[in-house]
């Protein structure tokens, strides 16, 4: 079927046909068009390449009011989060023009050179360069911030790389509007707008992958497909970075003083969090770890309250909400899982009138029956409450888990060696660890990290947000007794990005 | 096969039984050793990091007259250049202990709360992290530089990571007697000597890339050996960062104004370097693009009388002689390649009567005639001349290469405008550019790049040499609103390395 539709989660109706799937022969164009823009891009520089990051920014937000109707159509995410969503891809392309402008991050050293010794060692200059065109997945979820023109897009035009990106199916419109949004800014700024091309189809995303013209891949999404994703890109002949998102438990962990001192805040505060566009979230808190006991009774009886109150959420897609549904089945099959609160039991997986709605659930399980079953993610709004007595059974279970991107630790100042326990059990685990707080929300800096060990992502060197996301996109290259004429502008002494070593 | 012999290259013959290949249960044994020593390096913290690695520079030199007898026996690379590596392989061990007491490495940086933005922004810290127990493959052309204590191990030392080594079997007493200088540093400053492991066989390699406690791995060697590792870290359950230096044909483009003035200084220059330890260097420079005509046929001369003159080499092993051999065959096969100067003609591949041995070789090919066939590595004291008349068939030639460590440019200052043209054909083919001088000889500094695109590299994002070489085993990990008392020292506000941006 290469038909590409946009769908209406909240009627489950297919609304419009938007385009055709990519074909095979416009996807090698594609990847031509991208490789072509790689050489122009480099030649334009830094400042031509902030200017036209702010120029999206700005082209993104003329379009606010039908980006945001368009995506809150195709998503169900609803206006007051995709008008936020929509804030921070805007201001996280105006960080990657100020990174890209300030040209630091191009780490651009020289060491002299030394005759008096012996090997005599020559003048060497190091400049991180662009790896040349990315291909970049979008993401379900993010139909701003992980799409045409998200974090990995501005973090590889800020790199100078050019872009092709894979269209999530969940939002081809919305998609296509920010694409009209890239060529606006384009042309405003003199810029080649083949540096950002698009493509539908999973096929095409597969085909591109194994292009010999793409140089690296940014992907948000799920195990499975990461997972696929993953092996074709090391399978090339001439393997390229692979740097996927992929899923995560996110443990949360509340102390017992925690618990006797905050239990109904921070029961109220992670049933907002897992809940929080119907747990959607790639750092959504899966596994809680709380007090068994009257302390703990009372953060879940909190949570409860705010499960029951929840009205049912609209899930992204069919698929979606049929993944959810049999993630959930599969918990409550474990004999040692109850259900603390729900707002609707699993339906038939495959009927969605009125859309694709499913219901919030908190579940329940002693600390000593959990295993591989239950420690997995279920992408959707629950969480699975893991009832402990004794911190040292945390502890252990939180040193064998699997990778994640975030952690949270509630905890009181007296418990300060607790705190620092499951700090250190967490550490090797996760790309960030939250204190007294909920790990859904990802600020936009330069010390944020989004990533982990896997299963959080294929690879845990980097971030894709923040300021030093554009990493992922540069490798070094050295001038060895360069003549200054030849060098890049950026390495010559008279740069002042150029730092002496 | 379990016997680990030392061999004399010199005489083709076993000399010792060292040991034996590590056993399975043993190889699973030294991946947990380095698993545990893991928690207890983080906890010596960077100064006593920078203290072993001292020690270990110093424990190398007071055994240099038996490390360098054993390794010239075992190697056949001669006194001179041992005791060369010895003093680089000690003084990369202590710029690696500066790296880590400096600190500056973790790149650690804190964005501050701001309260009165929507949403609000939590306070960010991040901090690069070592990423767990690596795996070093030894190389065999480097029996220190890229072995036990070299600069693999250095840098997983320094970031913090324990190190597993499977040993190169060209030498096998050499790799313990640097083991034994490790355990005397490790003992002198009260380091944990589990931070350091050696293995040995092929099956130990294998087995170790895919140990869940092995969370990184470096490699030097053939591209065969190297992909096959590659895919196997690739496939695992939880892939890890497989850091892979493979092979380069390093294009060496002389203009027809260096030929004309330089050429004898040039053919006498490039011949040191392609024949330099029997041109057993990954930065071997394969490919000369020289031009046609009476100069270059100047230039060719004086290699020709250079190779002409050299004696035989002795070759690391029989399968490097024997991978030499054939690959000279291959080239000689070519109908367009012919000897311009040769030391001995490729010898029945399977006889090694006194040695190892092997001639240099000088070919010769129009550049209208190149092909797959000659645009490949031959690892070994050979060098094919490529004859050009047009400095953009040149420029052609070199965007189609594949990926190598390095390329060297000699030019004329007139001819500022050809040397810039060929810059910008093999930056994106390259790690390292070289003006006016030779690719082989690699210094060890912070604004070295030894790294290129595949098949240079499995990874180009990195350099496996100079100060950089420990970003490899770091990860980033974010710390949002953490007590002071938590976090990592470096982290705190009194920390002198963090950094505010």
């Amino acid at each position: 079927v290469r038909d590409v539709w946009s769908i209406d989660p909240r009627s489950g109706q297919r609304v419009r046909l938007v385009c055709e799937s990519t074909s095979t022969a416009e996807v090698g164009e594609a990847a031509r068009a991208a490789g072509r823009a790689a050489g122009e891009l480099g030649r334009r520089g830094r400042p031509a390449r902030a200017l036209v990051l702010r120029r999206a920014a700005g082209a993104l937000e003329e379009r606010a009011d039908r980006l945001i109707g368009a995506a809150d159509r195709e998503t169900a995410l609803g206006k007051s989060r995709l008008t936020a969503e929509l804030a921070r891809t805007s201001s996280q392309l105006r960080l990657l023009a100020d990174v890209a402008e300030d040209g630091a991050y191009q780490e651009a050293i020289v060491t002299p050179a030394q005759a008096d010794v012996d090997p005599p060692v020559p003048e060497l200059r190091r400049i991180l360069i662009p790896v040349g065109p990315v291909l970049v997945f979008a993401a379900g979820n993010f139909p701003f911030a992980f799409s045409v023109l998200g974090g990995d897009t501005a973090s590889a035009l800020a790199a100078g790389c050019p872009v092709v990106v894979k269209c999530h199916p969940g939002h081809p419109e919305t998609s296509l509007l920010a694409m009209e949004a890239w060529r606006q800014a384009a042309a405003d700024a003199g810029f080649p707008g083949d540096a950002v091309q698009l493509v539908f189809g999973d096929s095409a995303g597969r085909q591109l992958v194994q292009d010999p013209g793409i140089r690296a891949v940014s992907f948000t999404g799920s195990l499975a497909v990461g997972r696929e994703l993953h092996d074709l890109a090391a399978a090339r002949p001439d393997p390229v970075p692979f740097y996927g998102e992929l899923s995560g438990v996110n443990p949360f962990v509340v102390t017992a003083g925690a618990a006797r001192e905050r239990a109904e805040e921070i029961g109220r505060g992670v049933a907002a969090s897992f809940m929080l566009n119907g747990g959607q979230f790639c750092t959504k808190p899966g596994l809680l770890f709380v007090p068994a006991g009257p302390d703990g009774d009372r953060l879940l009886g909190a949570a409860a309250t705010a499960v029951a109150a929840s009205a049912q959420f609209v899930m992204l897609s069919a698929k979606t909400r049929r993944d959810y549904l049999a993630g959930q089945q599969m918990l409550l099959s474990h004999p040692g899982v109850t259900t603390v609160a729900q707002t609707a039991g699993p339906e038939e997986a495959d009927s969605y009138q009125g859309g694709f709605l499913a219901g919030a659930a908190l579940l329940e399980i002693a600390i000593g029956e959990l295993n591989g079953q239950v420690v997995r993610e279920c992408f959707g709004p629950l969480a699975v409450a893991i009832r402990y007595s004794d911190i040292a059974d945390v502890i252990s279970q939180l040193s064998g888990l699997q990778g994640a991107l975030a952690a949270a630790v509630h905890g009181t100042e007296p418990e300060a060696g607790i705190v620092a326990a499951v700090t250190e059990a967490v550490t090797p685990k996760v790309g960030r660890i939250v204190y007294d707080g909920y790990p859904t929300g990802v600020a936009v800096t330069s010390a944020m990290t989004h990533g982990g060990p896997w299963p959080a992502t294929t690879n845990a060197l980097h971030s894709s947000v923040g300021s030093t996301a554009l990493r992922r996109f540069l490798r070094p290259v050295t001038y060895q007794n360069a003549p200054q004429a030849i060098l890049p502008a950026d390495l010559r002494d008279t740069a002042g990005v150029l730092q002496a070593c």
